[in-house]
């Protein structure tokens, strides 16, 4: 038996999210089944965080245990094996490496990077669609990037969290939450980086919520600081669409 | 009349090029399209620079003169309007801008900038494919970046152009070529950034496919150089895909 850990690539739109669903096809039944076309075994997939239908990711990882035989598997025919029975899914092994078997994708995890992608210009996207969210009215950044700070740290999280989330708790310690600038020919866009352990379940898509208020002017940046001390879900903001968001990497 | 400067987005693989054909959807015949929907008028837009089945514009330019009576149009109110009609067309309006009957955008374009983007790594696009070209052997950028600028300034560039070229002169002079790398989680992105008054057709991805030879170890940076001079197209690279290719913009 070999660990694998699994770097992969997806596009959201096409899933369910990542989680196996009876009614929908998910990200993890289709690597599931393509490990099953390579392997003749019925393997099963630990990952690093579950994203929701929509979230992309350019970076998630999972592990699985493979036996096999005779033959030595290297972590690059194992890779091209996989994308073989993965053409055309929208999902993407980036890399496979032999583990020992003390990794374990999700409580190995010591830092998830997560960027949301705010395009905000006039005109609708006509080539990124799928990939950001398209907000028509200016943002200020600078305003965003002053109601973040209030976010850092450590905090009981309530507000920014999904009512049905199943988290025992809601104290999370955020590391980073940056707005960077990229300037378009027309318009611009706005990416969201932030890092954490851990998030709460749309913890990520409910601060940027809060973030493009504070940019519209609808919110001060310190009505960011009162929500949070609210822990109150019903005193936030209303979630930013799944669209715009991608799970970059996490670190071990 | 009213000249109007459209500056427009537009995804290239559903489309046969930017110039009107009879058996094909083009980008031009959308927009048209587009202005009979909302001016009731035949319109015909001047474009920038045509760009082939499947590559991509962030700034492509093109003018139209619209007749109207009374109504004054504003940028804003044609840009809303056009976008309307070409909504999921996977082309987007993002600016009109009313510009004097001396302006036109083809004869007044004084710089076009194209951006090639080439993914290196092992695993194929999952959310980029039709946006990059995929090549799996690692690329050298340092020696891409030597081979450059063998084809800087003004050359007969013959080598590089389609055979079907409509141009009456190969002799173009090449402002810019450079390769910045862009690195992910696992792998990398090189951009080939060129900028030049106007380009040869097919001289982009000729060019770019030089450079990929380069890159890869089979040709030397000085055989750049002796394609260039042999000034024979039979002496140059293979067309590079349309898919990595990217109008961005155009300066008048």
């Amino acid at each position: 038996m070999q660990r694998w850990k699994l770097t992969i690539e997806y596009h959201g739109a096409a899933y369910s999210g990542w989680q196996r669903q009876s009614e929908a096809p998910s990200v993890q039944q289709r690597i599931e089944e393509a490990l099953h076309a390579f392997c003749q075994q019925e393997l099963r997939l630990f990952v690093a965080g579950r994203t929701d239908a929509g979230v992309h990711a350019h970076g998630q990882v999972a592990h699985v245990d493979i036996e096999y035989g005779d033959r030595p598997l290297t972590g690059y025919d194992l890779t091209n094996a996989l994308n073989f029975y993965l053409r055309d899914s929208g999902i993407a092994i980036l890399q496979a490496e032999p583990v020992g078997e003390d990794f374990h994708a999700r409580y190995g995890a010591k830092d998830k990077l997560y960027t949301y992608r705010i395009l905000n210009r006039v005109a609708m996207p006509a080539i990124e669609q799928d990939r950001v969210w398209h907000v028509r009215k200016p943002l200020d950044p600078t305003l965003m990037q002053e109601g973040a700070k209030h976010l850092l740290g450590r905090h009981d999280f309530t507000t920014f969290r999904a009512i049905g989330c199943q988290a025992n708790s809601p104290i999370r310690t955020l590391d980073r939450l940056d707005i960077e600038i990229v300037e378009l020919g027309v318009g611009r866009e706005l990416r969201v980086h932030t890092e954490a352990r851990s998030f709460l379940h749309h913890q990520v898509r409910n601060m940027v919520g809060a973030l493009a208020l504070v940019g519209e002017g609808k919110w001060q940046p310190d009505d960011v600081r009162t929500a949070l001390e609210a822990r109150d879900r019903t005193k936030g903001p209303a979630t930013a669409p799944a669209d715009g968001l991608s799970l970059m990497a996490v670190r071990y």
